[in-house]
Parts: structure tokens; sequence; C-alpha cells
């Protein structure tokens, strides 16, 4: 029986539900995702009261993801209010009315609360120990410190992109005096906080001002890589993209790649607070999360089953993901992934390479993954294999590692490689196209010592003596096994890649 | 608890191994396909002896076979040899040898079995209702008549492409003379059938000749589509990479784009069996499948526990297996289905399009499979979309029908379709692509119609009157829902594409 659970985040801005299938392994993946912009924040008048159309057009929205939740048989919704909802004295009211029209239920987040579920979609979605993350959204933003990939501060502070843009700008254009007090105000809220200056520490954007951002950049830098999440910039990026987008009139800015239509009257002052914050940190990199409140939030009650509150690593859950939902088999991948960590210390060893961790770690990734694309068609499934690994979500890793990885995984020899590679040009070096063809022949030869599938190989030793490197396998193999036969064939493209001929040797244990 | 199966197809010039996962749905695919050219025939000596090399070298391979049908937990597996066993006076030690060693068991084929299960293979996987199969083996080759998707005759010519090669070439390029006496001799053969004639009727060819020369010609053409299977030729098609091939020395034929370099010594006589066929025939089409005896034997498996023999109909196999594999909402994709074909029924009763059952059929695949993307990444799903119903193993269709139907299924608009639609430019027209914007955007709007995947909309009716098209949708819906919502954002598109605005009209029911 398919299983899915939902997190409906109220925002001041926008709602949205997202709609998760669970898998029977206790792993995830969304498969509805929709928004509505209700600038919720805008329906609370002076006294801080939402107004009445305010709540039929959540009670409008809400009915809606009522039924989307049926249709698929939610078993479980999690619904979270954020500073909007904080903020209305008639909060009790709304949230009656909510579960009298739908059933639904809120938890109304306090701003430590929202700042955490951000944080904790962060450092259980990539590989930083230390940093900012700071959420975005229409009246608040929050702001956490954390180290040891635990939370150290936080913040919420009580404003966002949609009451920044009500509160300091006209229609239009902004002026230079508009700017000038805009940045005077966050300054000053920001610096209140001594514990904000680290200029060590990355900045990590999550919310529509975030993620505009680093969509509107990559548009600009014709970005070959369809990945948001964990997307990279420096400083300067961010203030290339402001100063290009502060001068544009609303007409100009609807025609902005990347840019959402809704958001074009408030972009402004939601990259001004990323810029003057990553200023008040004196930090030159920002890092978009296109996961946030809600991931964290979904996390929480996934995780609390396992008793755990962050992943012990992020990119093993992402490959443990991957595996079960594109049938592979695990334990062949795992016994190939041993058998490529030891060629790799092997060669190095005996000084046929000088790669380190990272790129061992990548081996270690592609050993694991390599047969996912089978699902799709054993015909081509390297290339398959390649297409998902770009394409699926695979926390942890930078989209270059991500690609590396990929590369590594679908390695049949430098034609391919290069066919695969080449919309990715922008983003490799010839060295590491070098080390793809290493490693890449790396994996296949691990892949043959474990072509039955059926770990007939428990041990490979390799030495260099003579001008040759000579591969003692151990195991229940000889001469005439599949993994032999299947070794052998890699054998030209091994004196190619490492200069020296391969000889191998068979010994039954 | 994951099931497998596996066939074995122990044949004259190679053994495959093919294992398949069998979902619980009743559904299945191959995850792991290997095999091992072994040339049994030429281990027969003159007295249709197996020797003992060959029975080693079967021994050998089966052993690795065991090894993988152990490490997937293989649930069953059929065996099945074919020409060179079957002439073997020796084929009882053989098969206890076998079983000794590994346990696995063989059903000798009869030609006329040989003959059925490619028969079987081909109207289980393609659109096709008459029409002869040639299944060219080592050291035989099995003719099928079929009518009405039934077998009309079939016959086991007692020659196949190693024996021919064998018996009428020396090394080295054909000569003139060695042609003129092949052909001679499969004309004799050929004709001896007087229901041969049959020039209406198209020849689909299967086994490692036919793929190899398909896979040349693809070559030859640069053709874009990934896929070996239905792909279509003309008789001069033939001839030319006949012509092309049988020029070429040995070391010339190693570097044919497409050919495999174990077939490069007996391509020329498949080839010629295929061309002087076609030429009894009077045909002028030559079809290629890549499915063939093993995937018979497989199939009959699966539709016996369903009393059954032939699919009632090979494309709704596919899009099932496919809804299954992708996890995709089944009601709902049915009902985006039933509005599609509604809507596109209407349109052309109201003149706006002038698309016949074909289209139709377009837009009901793509409406069923539109969402098979979602699992790779909700974010461009589409684009996702797109690329599995390329790349998956889709029966029934023609290459160019399983493009305009990705092109359908992912349609979002020009620009995007534009994008996906390059590297495949040669195979569609301006106007497929027009008919693919018209028919998309219906789909769209279907899709709108059921957005929140819960049915709310029973029945449409489309009319046009006084320069405005009405769409009266009747359910539980209104202005509010997020049906309504969807739809309004298309309306623009409608009248760009129809040439006349759209209105709507909400009637609860």
């Amino acid at each position: 029986m398919d299983k899915y659970s939902a997190v409906i985040d109220m925002g001041s801005n926008s709602v949205r539900l997202v709609i998760y299938y669970e898998t029977a392994e206790g792993t995830s993946y969304e498969v509805d995702n929709i928004k509505n912009t209700i600038r919720l924040s805008t329906f609370l008048n002076e006294h801080n009261e939402i107004i009445e159309p305010g709540i039929k057009e959540v009670l409008r929205v809400l009915t809606q993801y009522r039924q989307l939740c049926e249709a698929r048989k939610v078993s479980s919704v999690i619904g979270v209010a954020t500073a909007a909802v904080r903020k209305a004295i008639n909060k009790e009211e709304l949230l009656t009315r909510i579960y009298e029209t739908t059933g639904f239920t809120f938890r109304v987040l306090s701003g430590e609360e929202e700042a955490y579920y951000g944080y904790l979609a962060v450092v259980n979605t990539m590989s930083v120990s230390e940093g900012f993350t700071i959420d975005i959204g229409g009246a608040s933003s929050e702001l956490v410190k954390f180290a040891d990939r635990k939370l150290v501060e936080s913040y919420s502070f009580p404003f966002g992109a949609v009451t920044l843009a009500k509160q300091f700008f006209r229609n239009g254009i902004p002026t230079d005096a508009e700017l000038v007090s805009l940045e005077k105000y966050l300054k000053e809220q920001f610096l209140a906080h001594p514990w904000i200056k680290e200029k060590k520490y990355s900045l990590i954007g999550m919310g529509g001002s975030a993620r505009n951002l680093a969509k509107v950049h990559q548009k600009m830098m014709r970005y070959p890589f369809a990945s948001l999440h964990n997307y990279h910039m420096k400083k300067y990026h961010v203030d290339t993209v402001f100063h290009y987008l502060k001068e544009l009139s609303p007409t100009q800015m609807q025609g902005v790649e990347g840019l959402s239509k809704e958001r074009a009257d408030i972009i402004v002052p939601g990259i001004y607070i990323i810029k003057v914050l990553l200023e008040c940190i004196g930090s030159e990199r920002f890092i978009v999360s296109n996961k946030g409140l809600r991931d964290g939030v979904h996390m929480e009650s996934r995780l609390k089953a396992k008793n755990l509150t962050l992943l012990d690593d992020v990119v093993e859950e992402g490959i443990y993901a991957l595996m079960v939902n594109y049938k592979v088999n695990q334990v062949h991948a795992r016994h190939v992934d041993n058998l490529s960590c030891t060629l790799f210390e092997q060669l190095a060893k005996e000084g046929l390479h000088s790669y380190g961790p990272e790129e061992k770690r990548l081996v270690s990734v592609a050993a694991r993954l390599h047969d996912i694309g089978r699902m799709i068609n054993i015909g081509e499934w390297n290339q398959h294999t390649f297409y998902l690994m770009v394409n699926v979500f695979l926390p942890g890793l930078t989209h270059k590692q991500r690609l590396l990885a990929a590369l590594i995984a679908s390695y049949k020899g430098s034609k391919r490689m290069q066919r695969l590679v080449a919309p990715y040009e922008s983003m490799v070096s010839e060295a590491d196209l070098q080390m793809v063809e290493q490693l890449g022949l790396l994996l296949l030869m691990a892949r043959a010592l474990d072509r039955t599938e059926s770990q007939q190989i428990s041990d490979v030793k390799l030495l260099c003596s003579d001008g040759v490197v000579v591969l003692y396998c151990w195991g229940r193999v000889n001469e005439q096994s599949l993994e032999a036969q299947t070794l052998e064939e890699h054998k030209k493209k091994f004196r190619k890649q490492f200069g020296l001929p391969l000889r191998l040797e068979w010994k039954s244990k």
C-alpha cells in the first residue's frame, strides 16, 4: 500500500503544500508541491487582525489542499503557520475556521521554532558543519548560527520581503534615499547581535528571495546544471544581481529570466537583506538552499521515528534513497564500493595516482549509484545513470561533485564521456576529466571484479614491480570466471590510463 | 520481497541470460542481460556430436549464469536450446552434465517452437497484425507468416549466419561467385514455400544480424532516437548497408560504427538472408525487433498466469507497466485521459482541429504518462517525463509516435518544446510541431481540469458560438477551485493556438 504524508506551510507571503511519497524502506520524495501567493501579511490591519477577505482566501486555498490530500489518501498532514498568523490577534478564530472547513490543524511556530526548522532542513541536506542560515519570509526573517552542525544562536527578525517593500519603498524603481534608509535599518537590526560577525562562515539562504536571486544569477551565467539547491555564489555575484535588478522598472522586471513574476515587486528588499547580512557577517560566500521550513518539519517527523534529530551523513542518506527507488542490488553495490576503495588506495600506494579523500569519496558515491539507470532501460543504462545522477535530488554534494561522480559512475570510455560532459563543459577542467578517466576505469575494474554480483572475490591486492602492475584476486574465482573474463577487457585501457601493463593473478581461497 | 525470473537462450551462435524484475502488479523489466558468443554450432563435428571443448565452454558460461541467478535470488529460470543442440546426437549427455554442474534444465525447442516464440515476442511488442518474422540464428533461421496476429505458417530453415559463413565463404572479402552461389541457395530454400509471396507484408527481423544491420544503418543516418526495437527500414536501405559491408576487409569491418566486432565475420551472410528474403516476399519494408526468442519464452510464462497467449493491446500493456514503475496516480491519469479525449472530440466537432484517431491515440498515451517524470525530480518534471518517454521500453508505438507522445506529455510552452525536440529535429515536420502545440495545450487543459487529482469534474462540454469557445464544466467545482484557477492560466494560450477566445462556465452538479 503506497503511503503519503504532507506538510502545509502557511507563510506570510505564500502558502504551500508538499506531498511526500514514503517508501517502505523509510526514504521519501516529493510527488506534489503547490504554492499560492496569498500575501497573508497584507491582510493584517492596523490592529493586527487578519481581515475577513484574508481568512476567506486562506480557506479557499486550504480547501484545494484538502482535495489534493484526499486524492492521494495522505495519512499524515502537518500544518505550520509563521509570522503573519503569529502576529494576528485573531489567530484562534482563523485556526478554528480552518479546522471546521478543512479538518487541518496548524501549529503556530514561534520565531525561534521557525528558525530551527530552516536550520534543520539545511544541515540535513547539505554537507556543511558551520555557517549561518537565513530564511527570508514575507513578514519575518530567521537567522541561525550553527557550528558542528548544532544550532548555536538564533533570532527571528520582525521583517520580511513583503513588509520591507511596504515599509520602505513607494512603487516603481527604488530611489537612492529609500535604499539608504533600508540599509541603515537592516544594519541596526543585524548589528544588535554581536554573534553575527564570523567572517569565515558561509551564509545559506532559504525562501523565495534567495531562490530567485540564485535563479537570476544562473540565467545570467548560462549555468548548465539544473539544480538550485546548494548553488554557490560569491558576495560580488549577489551585488551584481542586486545592482542589475534595482535599476529595473516594474515592466522590465517582468522580463527578467529566472525571476518569478509574483515576486518582482519584493525581490529588491529580499536580496538587500542578503547583501547587507553578508556585509555584517563579513562573509564572502552565499549558498542557496532549496530546502527550508517545510522540509525541516517533514524531516523532524521522519527522524523522530528513528530517534534522531540529525542525519549521521547527508550524502549517505541520499545514496540510500536512490538505491531504494531505483531497485539497485545493494549488496553488489556495496561490494563494488569496497573493491573500488581498495583499488584506489593501493594504486595510490604504488604511486599510480595522487588523488586524495575528496576523489575517493566521488568513487565511493559512483560505486553505489552506477546501476540506477538500469531501471530506465538496460540498453544505454550508463547514459541513464548519468542523467539521473545530475537530475535527481542528491543532497550533500556540490554540483561539481555530483557531475564528477555521475561521470565516473557512467564511464565506459573517453568518447562517451566527452559526449555526456559536453553540456557541462564550463564546470570542469581538463584535469577533472583526466581524473574521471582514471577513476572511471577503476570503477569499471571493481565492477568487473563482482560481475556475477555474488561477491566471489573477497580481497584484492595490487602491487607494482618491474614495470608491471599485478592485481592479485582472492576468492572463489579463476581465469574461467565471468569476473576474470570481464576484467581482461579493461587491461588495454589500464595501460593507457596508468602507463603500465596490468597482469591478473587469481588465487582461490 | 523483490522477485526475479530469468530465461537462458542457448543458441548456436551465442548463449544469453536475461534476468527480469517482476513487479507485484504483474509487469516486468530487464535488470541484467549478458551474452557469450560461444558459437556452439562450430563445436559440432562431422557426426553431429558436440565435442568436449564445446561442452566445457557451455558449462563454464552456465556456471557464471548460475552465480548471477543466485545473486539475485531468481525464483524461476527457464532454459531453452535451439538448432545446435537440436542437431547434436549427444544432447542428452550435454543436458545431463549441465544439470549436474549448474542445476539448470533446458527444453530443446523444435524448429517450429523456435519460430513460434520469435513470432510471439514480436506480436506482443509491436502493433502489427500481419507480416513475416525471421529469426536468424547461428545455425537455423525461423520464418513465420502471421495474419490477424495469429501464426499462419512457419518453417525452420537449416541455415544461419554462422553455418552459411562457414559453408559459402572463404576468409576475407566475399567474391562475386561466392555471393551468387549463396543467393542461388537461399532462393531455392525460400521459394520452396509458396506462402512466402505476399508483397504487402512487412518483414520483421530478429537476432544479431537484424540488430546489427539496423544499428549500422542508424549510425550511417545519424539517427537521433536511441532505440532499435521497431526501427523501420526500406528495402533499399538494406541493400545500401549490404553493398557497403560486402566490400570491406576484415580489418575495415572492425571499424564499422554500430557493428559488433564479434559479428564482423558473419554479418554479410546474415544480412544477405534478409535481402534475399525481402526479394522473395516482394516486400519493401524491413523492421527490426529487439525482442526475440527469449522474450517470447518469458512472455508465454507471464501470460499463462493470466490465461492468455496474446496481449490484448501491446501499447496499453506498456503504458500500464510505466505507470506502475514510476508510481503514477492511475485514477488521476485515467481521468485526465478521459477529459483529454472528450476535449479532443468536441474541438473536432466544433471545427477547431481536424486531427484523427492517430493523433487522438497520441494524446491518450501522453495523458496516462505525463506524470512519470515526477519520480526523478518534481522540479523540471516535464523534461524528465520527456526523457523517460523517449528512452524507456515503450512497445507498440513507432519511434515517431513515441517522440510525438513524449512532446505532448511534456508540453508546457513553445520555447521548452523547441529545446526538447532539438536533437530529434530530423524526425518531425513543422506540421507535427503545430499538432504538438495544439494537443499539448489540450492536455494541459485536461490536467488543469483535474489539478486536485480528485475527479471533481465529471463532465465537460465545449461549444463554439459567436466567435467564442465556451467550455462548460460540470462537477463539484466553482470559480474558486484549483481546477478553475489552473485552467484560467491557459486561456491566453488557447486563443493563440485555436484562434478564438475561451470562456469557462462552472456548473455544479
